[in-house]
């Protein structure tokens, strides 16, 4: 199933992509899609709807994030070897964690803002993954077992905040609009191999960012597993995996995003994203 | 007011302490106590209650974390000198800011579990400032008026897993029952000035962490403030505000909890926790 959120800023209702494409309406089946609502006995109802009964939508104003707010928002740094290099950084022996705030989701389409006294606001594809049910201690062997499904994230980042004020990445990574994810969540049984989809990005139409999630240096699989035992992860945490290597500040010259720039990312079998940059009012 | 969380843990019910330090129900007021539930419409309609008309509850089995589960659980690091100077690290210029898991939330009381494979759990008495409305870019001057309470925060820390394990430091602060929160989440109204708060922990009987509020480097309201420039932060969202000197990994030698050391942490006004730590099974 493919499962979003549509319609105004915090007036988001829940539908489904059918198979040919169009919008099927859940809002009477699923209030809204958050943590509890990606476990698996919520899935496996929808899953026993007929998308042709659901109505459909024909004019959805606004594609929101596809999950309504999230217990964590989790990320791995340098999870790709060429952007680690770019980074000026060796390839981590274990996965680095950091967070973001989960205030900064948004839409997938959404207007990405650049903070005020931003001059280093830089763009990173990565597949997402949502978590479905409570993780502890999880071998690698069933870790997939507890993903829900996947997303596109853009882990938008300020570089400038992210390194220069004083230690940890969040502040950094956490700006309201830093985190659009979706369009749609994909769910797991529609990925058959995490590890082989292409991701890329387009600023202003020329692609920067083109790999494959089989170029990560730690799995999704490896991820999960390493991360359950330092935390419980819960049902709708989602965990960015990291982005490959053409982030602008890994260009010569540097490059980072000026109001108006546009980003475009893909991942297979996942959907599109689509945002202008703006200025802070 | 004092509201808090009774109960098995996942089934708390909300409750208030009156006046003579009684419980009294608010279950039919309030399902429960998270991010919306600490807005100042909730709190100012739970004000207009008389404690004396709510069921008194004599035999609460259990206290449990003051919030049910927070949008974010923000954290303040190094922001005592003397703690700083423990840590081997200069005094910050600006706030350094990083979060636990929310999934590490746990009652006041709850044993604390040393993570399979830690030999470097520790121990932090902080501050908690609940946030009670959206904040972003709020002057310091105002930066208060966004806060719905205050409450105890033990930010348990895994040492080696923080510093020694390949970066951020989520990573050592997020196993399960790493943030006990509470016994009461304490209203503004009722702490007058958040930087005149003594706060101290006892290991075992001794007490090793004994300082004021007033030693802050940042005060709360520089937090709120500097933090709002960088998130949007959500009613509900909790920020442990830094611990002073005292903690194991700054004695000479090093002390870290075994199983059967007793943790009895104190903030002036905000209550007790009592925690004894354990292995894990």
């Amino acid at each position: 199933m493919k499962l979003l959120r549509h319609g105004p800023l915090g007036h988001e209702r829940v539908a489904m992509l059918d198979a040919e494409g169009r919008l099927r309406d859940l809002s009477e089946h699923l209030p809204d899609l958050s943590g509890a609502a990606v476990g698996p006995e919520t899935l496996d109802r929808l899953r026993g709807l007929d998308p042709a009964e659901l109505r459909e939508i024909t004019d959805p104003q606004r594609i929101g994030a596809c999950l309504s707010r999230v217990p964590n928002f989790h990320c791995v740094g340098l999870n790709y070897a060429r952007h680690a290099a770019e980074a000026g950084k060796p390839p981590p022996s274990e996965p680095i964690l950091f967070s973001k705030a989960s205030s900064a989701l948004s839409g997938p389409n959404d207007a990405v803002v650049i903070p005020r006294g931003s001059e280093q606001t830089d763009w990173e594809v990565e597949l997402g993954v949502v978590i479905g049910r409570e993780t502890y201690e999880v071998s690698e062997a069933r870790a997939l077992e507890h993903v829900a499904g996947y997303c596109v994230v853009n882990d938008v980042s300020e570089r400038h905040f992210q390194a220069e004020r004083g230690g940890q990445w969040i502040k950094g990574k956490s700006s309201p609009g830093f985190g659009p994810i979706g369009p749609w969540l994909v769910t797991a049984d529609e990925v058959p191999d995490p590890q082989a989809l292409r991701l890329s990005l387009a600023l202003n139409g020329e692609v920067v960012q083109d790999d494959s999630t089989a170029d990560m240096i730690f799995s999704v699989a490896e991820i999960i597993s390493y991360m359950s035992r330092f935390m419980r992860l819960l049902p709708g945490d989602i965990i960015a995996t990291g982005t490959p290597s053409g982030v602008g500040m890994g260009m010569s010259p540097q490059r980072f995003l000026r109001p108006g720039d546009l980003m475009e990312l893909e991942v297979e079998g996942l959907g599109r994203q689509r945002q202008e940059a703006v200025a802070a009012k």
